[in-house]
């Protein structure tokens, strides 16, 4: 039956079926930002089983053997043009991997992350890893059988890894951390023995409704298009998409902490950016889906950090926020404000980190994760192990779990093997920027003017419109014109830092 | 197979699939909710394929010859208990009714719709019927074809009625209606001949937040649990419900009318607390569902008026919306605030209407609709039968589309049918009201206290708790002695407004 089909017949068939799987994902993604954003409190237990619904049948779908021969007849015949070509052949690579999984197992999976979730949010509030310990475990030992049926070489975390970004291995992830750790620590040393700079103007009173309405104000700027999208609140900030005309980012407001909001705002917005940008026609195939989630992390850091905590991006920012809080900041300088929001201090929490010491959060994490995939590392000896990485990379004493190996939900959620993308999209981000400014001389000259639009236009034109037609690397040379290379992030940070200390 | 089952396996499994039904008709209800809430602009479109593809599914799986095998085998055992066995029954009925539409005339239908809506929206914004009229009698020859489908006796229309609310048909609600008729019209003349009261007190300046506050307040004070609901803004007001744990309204505030929002907060408060009191146990099954349209609205309408315009509950109320507007209301005494929130004037719009006009506005739809569906009227001959029956009931002259048939939106959505249940829901609801006052003294010495509880509690095991149990007359039988008597309504009408007019 189907051999007789033509191929424009075929390829209409799997669009069709694609979209539709589109849809419940993204109507499931409704929910989930619903759920952090407006759901009332009794509300969870019952939304939790329309999302298991709806992750069924997504999953149902994904895996119909009717679609998996579509694919391999579209495949074989090989007579589409590029792109459709493009779309068949990733699907295929993604229908492969699903197939791998029994609905049994995704749904083990899916209960025991349930489970694991509200375990986690438990054993934070009373501040103790062992009330987590044995759901986490439990995950483990079900992350241990993914990485058998989904298959691997070399290393079982090698298949965690490449759910998450195609092609990361741990030879080429250790490389990688291998070329930066050095760095990294000889950069905080020389930091570590210059005077401190002051940052405490940004814990002065700056009341809520101001910094929202600063922060729409930047949002607007950037680019985001709120006729096809919108900013919420929600307790730990994030950005959803349900097609590219409806991106919805969220943040939060502490009235004591001026960073929180401001970059926050910045790297949502950088990621929303980037979904605003997908090409609407490829909408449910892989050429309308972000390339990975490294290059998506390119787009949020490169926004909040090579942009937002520029000082030619402040030239213009800086005199437009006193004009917000006069009596917090008419007493800094603008140097002094951009010295304040670099300060290098190495400390607990990843999200808060800066630019230099975020990486041995990652890092740590990375190692540890691997660890606990090979069976070196038991979960009941998680905590020991965390805080005996954070006094050696960073320093620091770890004083409880919470501010320790209980701090990110990530685990919760089964995601092992996510970040090592957090680190990726950095150093993806500094080299991205580089190419841009060199490509584009008006981006250098127009930031200080307060205009990102020539920015923005060579991301579009670059990494955006491509959806997932490249991988990583490949996307990073089209872009830049070599794969990734670490001298660019590193040289970016030297640069920075040497001026902010003066060394 | 199927035999072979114990009756207990097969209801597990008819509970299992009626959930997950369940759970996709309410993640769509959260999308909906989402469009009329936050929806940006742009999104529309996507939203309404992923919509289209959630209906589907719900259809297919109600639709599923397994489920019917199911319904058909349990429902002949007939050895389940009282609840399962009228489960068994009414989903059995729910899925015959579901089973003599096609697939492709679902999507016909949804289509037409879609398309309709965005006709009636151009035509309202150009004032101008013609513009609605060909798209409408599209659907109408479509909803002419699904009333043959789905099969009827007597008159065509009582296909479209049943759908709504179960039982109802053009003999009966004629009867009904020539009961009021006369009764309403003698009182409109009546009331014509008094002085007219006084209500420019509502049209001052009323600040939105204050007047946002003053709704959560009395919502809060009916009994609306906030940690299984919440109120947001939307164009128009409605209740959506997506578990009793999780259910929603909506309001709007216009700054120069105080009744606008006052009264829409109580109506779809009256929706929630309803919704809010069905039996968690019986989610996804028709138990768990509400009773019919017609009682749905005898909620809210009950709540609305016998409550919320009642003299007795602003004795309470009345000095707190003072505290919150001093200045626009100091000068108003509670007897001239009673009389003006009940002015009684013929008037345009249906949803804006008195007590009185309202179901004249009811009326007239319900007697056009079934001209339509009898062919007695013709489309295009719909604004002059309009002009001329408001002119013949009401006595107003109709300026223009807009501000005549073209002003609600229920057409659009293929709702032919559905207007009879606003009436019966405000007759049933002043029939239940004098039976709770009748069954429990507490009731009418709590209201002007502001206390509420003892009519919630009345209402709560009369009426919430049974959901879908028994019919609307079965469950008005069951709760008040007797079956639907339109004298109820009279009464309450005429003693109001005897008072109010002093005749």
């Amino acid at each position: 039956m189907i051999l007789t089909k033509s191929t424009k017949d075929l390829y209409e068939e799997y669009t069709l079926r694609m979209k539709k799987i589109a849809d419940i994902k993204y109507a499931a993604a409704v929910l989930q930002w619903d759920e952090e954003t407006y759901l009332p409190a009794k509300g969870a237990a019952f939304r939790g089983r329309q999302l298991a619904t709806l992750s069924e049948i997504a999953h149902e779908w994904s895996i119909d053997p009717a679609l998996g021969d579509l694919l391999t007849t579209l495949k074989e015949r090989g007579d589409l043009e590029t792109s459709g070509q493009r779309n068949v052949t990733l699907s295929l690579e993604d229908y492969t991997k699903q197939k791998k999984f029994t609905p049994a197992f995704i749904r083990l999976l899916s209960e025991t992350t349930s489970r694991c979730f509200h375990t986690w949010i438990k054993a934070r509030t009373e501040n103790s890893f062992p009330v987590f310990r044995d759901d986490l475990d439990q995950l483990l030992q079900l992350k241990k059988q993914e990485t058998e049926l989904a298959g691997y070489e070399q290393h079982p975390y090698n298949a965690l890894l490449d759910q998450f970004e195609k092609g990361a291995t741990v030879s080429l992830l250790d490389k990688t951390f291998d070329q930066v750790r050095g760095p990294l620590k000889d950069l905080l040393t020389r930091i570590h023995h210059r005077p401190q700079v002051n940052d405490s103007f940004l814990h002065r009173n700056y009341p809520k409704q101001l910094q929202w309405n600063f922060g729409m104000e930047v949002i607007r700027h950037l680019g985001f298009d709120f006729a096809a999208g919108r900013q919420d609140i929600s307790e730990h900030p994030f950005t959803t998409s349900f097609n590219k005309y409806d991106v919805r980012i969220t943040t939060r407001i502490d009235e004591h902490d001026l960073a929180n909001m401001t970059w926050s705002c910045i790297h949502e917005t950088g990621h929303a950016l980037y979904e605003q940008g997908l090409p609407e026609e490829y909408y449910g195939l892989p050429l309308g889906e972000y390339a990975s989630l490294s290059v998506h992390e390119s787009q949020s850091r490169l926004w909040e950090n090579n942009v937002g905590r520029s000082l030619a991006w402040w030239q213009h920012w800086y005199p437009v926020l006193v004009t917000y809080f006069p009596q917090q900041l008419g007493d800094v300088s603008i140097e002094q404000f951009y010295q304040g929001i670099n300060k290098v201090k190495p400390s607990l929490i990843r999200t808060e980190a800066d630019e230099v010491s975020y990486h041995f959060h990652v890092m740590i994490r990375y190692e540890l994760e691997k660890s606990l995939i090979e069976g070196s590392l038991k979960v009941a000896d998680i905590p020991a192990y965390w805080n005996q990485r954070y006094a050696e990379y960073l320093d620091v004493k770890v004083p409880d779990d919470k501010q320790g190996c209980l701090q990110d939900v990530h685990w919760s959620h089964g995601s092992l093997g996510y970040f090592p993308t957090y680190s990726l999209g950095s150093f993806y981000g500094a080299q991205l920027f580089q190419a841009a400014e060199n490509q584009d001389n008006s981006i250098k000259t127009s930031i200080p003017e307060g205009n990102t639009v020539p920015l923005l236009n060579w991301l579009r034109q670059n990494v955006h419109r491509h959806g997932r037609r490249y991988t990583s690397e490949e996307l990073c040379k089209e872009a830049t014109g070599q794969t990734l290379d670490i001298q660019y992030f590193l040289h970016y940070l030297l640069d920075k830092y040497k001026k902010i200390y003066n060394f």
